[in-house]
């Protein structure tokens, strides 16, 4: 572990009538805050992206239904529940494509609809109650960060030089991260770790949050652009790299950050572990291997400017996949807050993950 | 060929008593151009990057010293001959590492010489015989890139999806550019192509200088993100791919632009054919491989900012290797203005490049 670490502010933090939003829009350039008073305003907060990350999310849509119990003292049960059902449509609705959002709103629900029918209900309780899940979900989601830490554990070495590609850390989650928790559990416990740091274009996620996260950890760390990755590979200075996942198809092939799979193939050709990170949310048994997964196609804006600044002749077409596929052979381990998933990954992934499918 | 397209401007005009050079430092914002009135000028626009690319500073050092016979007109010929001495020695040094700087102002000094030591020298006469020179190795220049898109011709399918990395075009050439050359060449010759253009962070060379000389050419092309080229790939839609080279050593191991070595592995994972486009004065004979050619550090700044733009934390450290190998085994064939080298490269190279080395 380094000195001179300063922690990290919370990417979402309940005050009891707020929720407190690191706007993650402004990094690194300022740490500012959205203090959200309704349910409304932490759905625009997730709508304009001020937070993102799939498990970070879900918290934020927990708190924002907290919120609404929060501050309904003047509402008896049936009224708070229809309220309470309201706002879980719009927080749902925000970010239609997240599970973790969806997830968190029926979590919140159920509580609700147990409390508001309950003999002897009264708003107070629903409230309770409400910020009793809410805490729940946020410090399952933490532990999970944890528990992933641990799980990983066996595959980082000492010293470690780790490349890593986009931001998996805290911002995205309630606690250390997924990817980027696991280079904080080595740091953590006394490993020397060293971490490459892709820029990772075109919304610089790597040079914006993971080397803003690294920095105030006082993790040491290099920043590298996209296309250097390879030759840090090549000349032996990548121990293992570690990513995080979008999507992990019920057979091990992963959607992630674009970019990530050129990086998986240099780091077979150089015999470099390469270690996906995800909660088992992640994974998803329904989709059965990688060419069914759908690819985000985002804004070619992101590609013809930086930051607003235009980086190519006006009318410059692009092409902007949000992620790729990395195929599961390319795949060392799937490391969950469960467990290590190896291959054969179906019937690993579906006793981690598994309802359905499960062994 | 496509319609609507606007002629390039001349990366470096000759004006009679002066030289325009096209301000690459502007680029796409705006088209500038420089006015050197003296070789001291010319060497500063060399020195400050304002043009950049092996072929073009030479073409740029040769009209540097024409300038000097053409605007020296009250001196006899010894006294224009020192004059020329101490011009060639101050732009042979504006990059002392640019063999092509060194290359132009050479050939000029003898023509000077040959010219100022004739029987009946006058000035009038060695500024026509450094004109004629320089006009010579601007000429060769353009055939040179000329000759390599007739030699590229057969790989280049119809219709052809070309993938490319970094500005290989018109602005570092006299001509139409060498691996981007191959692509104006297919497209003059009514060949469909399209061209995905790598950003090519941290210089974005692709997205400020490929993506306007294609534009400007009418050359239908996409800009993608550095990380997106192996989607691209993957997903079948790159017939073959085509980039420069900074350096080939002897055995065909090239060092190019970073990013250029990952490019290459994807596409031998897919079995897309794998181009290495330059002058046969990019090949050193006396590199025995890719090991022993030096690989140039620059300024962590290019990667922490964009065009001036801060996109990590203050502080943050970053690694910025400006060029990287990919091992002759990679290559398909290099295609240089005498022919085409193909694999043993060993061989092939010294017949097409070599003094010391042919066979």
């Amino acid at each position: 572990m380094t000195g001179g670490s300063a922690p990290l502010p919370a990417a979402v933090e309940w005050g009891g009538d707020v929720v407190r939003i690191l706007d993650q829009r402004a990094l690194p350039a300022r740490e500012s805050f959205l203090l959200c008073r309704t349910a409304d305003e932490v759905a625009d907060a997730i709508r304009s992206l001020a937070v993102r990350g799939a498990p970070i999310i879900g918290v934020a849509a927990a708190w924002g239904m907290a919120l609404v119990a929060a501050t309904s003292t003047d509402l008896q049960p049936p009224a708070l529940l229809a309220e309470l059902e309201d706002a879980a449509e719009r927080l749902r609705s925000a970010r239609p494509t997240a599970v973790n959002l969806g997830w968190a709103a029926d979590r919140m629900l159920a509580v609700a609809r147990a409390q508001c029918c309950a003999v002897g209900a009264t708003n107070q309780r629903v409230h309770e109650a409400m910020v009793g899940e809410a805490l729940r979900i946020e410090t399952e989601d933490r532990a999970a960060c944890e528990a992933i830490g641990v799980a990983a554990a066996e595959f980082v070495p000492d010293p470690a030089q780790i490349l890593t590609h986009c931001n998996t850390g805290g911002v995205c989650t309630a606690g250390v991260g997924t990817a980027l928790g696991v280079v904080v559990a080595a740091d953590r416990a006394g490993k020397r770790v060293h971490v490459w740091v892709d820029e990772t274009r075109p919304v610089l996620q790597g040079a914006r949050l993971t080397a803003w996260e690294l920095q105030r950890l006082g993790i040491p760390m290099t920043l590298i652009p996209d296309g250097a990755a390879a030759s840090a590979i090549a000349a032996g200075r990548v121990d293992l790299v570690v990513v995080g996942a979008d999507r992990i198809a019920a057979n091990g092939d992963t959607a992630n950050k674009v970019g990530t799979y050129p990086i998986a193939v240099l780091a077979r050709r150089h015999d470099v572990p390469f270690y996906v990170v995800a909660p088992t949310s992640t994974v998803d048994l329904a989709t059965s291997s990688g060419a069914a997964i759908p690819i985000e196609q985002r804004d070619p804006r992101e590609v013809t400017s930086v930051l607003g600044t235009p980086v190519a002749p006006e009318g410059t077409p692009a092409w902007n996949p949000a992620f790729d596929v990395t195929p599961a052979e390319l795949v060392t381990a799937i490391v969950t807050e469960r467990g290590v998933a190896r291959a054969p990954f179906e019937r690993s992934l579906a006793t981690l993950a598994g309802v359905r499918g499960a062994a």
